[in-house]
């Protein structure tokens, strides 16, 4: 299997709550950065890019997160990035995230690919070959 | 099965992103603004209990969204809360999103019913009979 | 001088930070809120609006905050919202947040209204007449 | 004048609202990351910190931001942070975004130094002269 992506990010003070740990619903917001991270090391991104004519957008359709331990203040979270799956129109990106070497959160985000059009109407196409083999190449 | 807690939101701008609808991860403040609103109406909350000497909290172990329709400004989602399945220790709450009555969105958090020590160390705990019964009670 | 337009919020628990009160940035969305409610009961919107051809926003140029007591967990804030000052192209808002009857934070959002070009270039222009009446008007 | 502390930032897409730029409430995030960061070149923190016996926060009493340019998704900012001011008991910090050599926004956050006793209740006292000393140490 593929060697993950790997990217890091410092827990903000903003980022925690009353509970002294970090907000559950700011893993999603950090294993997007990490997907864009991931992107971004291949020339991609989850921004809008115009392709043939067109603007195509990856609006998620799935997240999911297990919470294992609490990650605090000021730590710096390891996170690993994998791709679950490719199907013909959507991706599946798998996340680790890592304090030292223990696993304290694992989640996941699947987005479709879409065509955006200039009425802002989306439609779900076949991801381009161009973009799948930049996406698959390891 | 029981009729669901219902509650309402309306999306705030900064909720908003640049691809022009709510961002996911606000799906799940959404989802647990709606838990607070339902623990409410049970004379419950989500942040740290008295309990016979200690201190109780429901620290969140899993949470997922399926993501349907995209939200927009300004709009009013109706959010509808329902106890997915209550286990010995743990607790799963089933949300799902509506706009008008097109259902949007739809997503579960888990949590674990935790005893917060004064050195802040949590461990698991059966869920007191008493914080069982108002959850169970329709 | 005119009475202030009133609307609540109850604070989120994702809006706490480890220090247990409402995070300091949070007063900004909190404003931003208010502002979008008071412009509602006007008839009017903070995002893009159409206007004779073209499209308007109200980006905005300086926003401020004095904290004086920290908000809590579920508390119920009222927020008062008045327009400051409105000059030919900008427009001030100023707020202030109550627990109860005690004064706990104040703050001001100056936005600037701007014609948006297809291309997203953005100019600031004066605040068409139409618009203008209706903000000046209690 | 002292040369200032120099951090940078990656927006993330999170941080963007449909109006296409980082929401402003945002730059009051990015500024405390910039302070912490300062904070901790010089081995202090945001965080409540043992002093003594007791416990030391720096709850915000102001918060400013003027916004000069709009920032966008992906790019990387850098941040100058400067403190402006010490009192005897409060530390007023200035901040300046530039995106390459632009200047893009300023801020300034006002803290002041408290003990926090075990009731929770906080006090301001003077902030102690060995903090004092590494604050102004450039």
């Amino acid at each position: 299997m593929a060697v993950p992506f790997r990217t890091t990010r410092r827990v903000d003070f903003a980022d925690t709550d009353m509970a002294g740990m970090v907000h559950f619903s700011n893993f999603f917001r950090y294993m997007e950065a990490a997907e864009v991270a991931f992107l971004r090391s291949k020339g991609l991104s989850v921004a809008a890019l115009p392709w043939e004519g067109h603007t195509l957008s990856f609006p998620r359709v799935a997240a999911s997160c297990d919470y294992i331990k609490p990650a605090r203040f000021e730590e710096v979270l390891d996170i690993a990035v994998r791709i679950h799956k490719i199907g013909r129109k959507s991706v599946t990106y798998a996340f680790e995230f890592f304090r030292a070497d223990e696993l304290i959160a694992r989640g996941q985000i699947s987005a479709v690919c879409c065509r955006v059009g200039t009425d802002k109407h989306i439609e779900s196409v076949e991801i381009p070959p161009a973009i799948r083999e930049r996406l698959e190449h390891v």
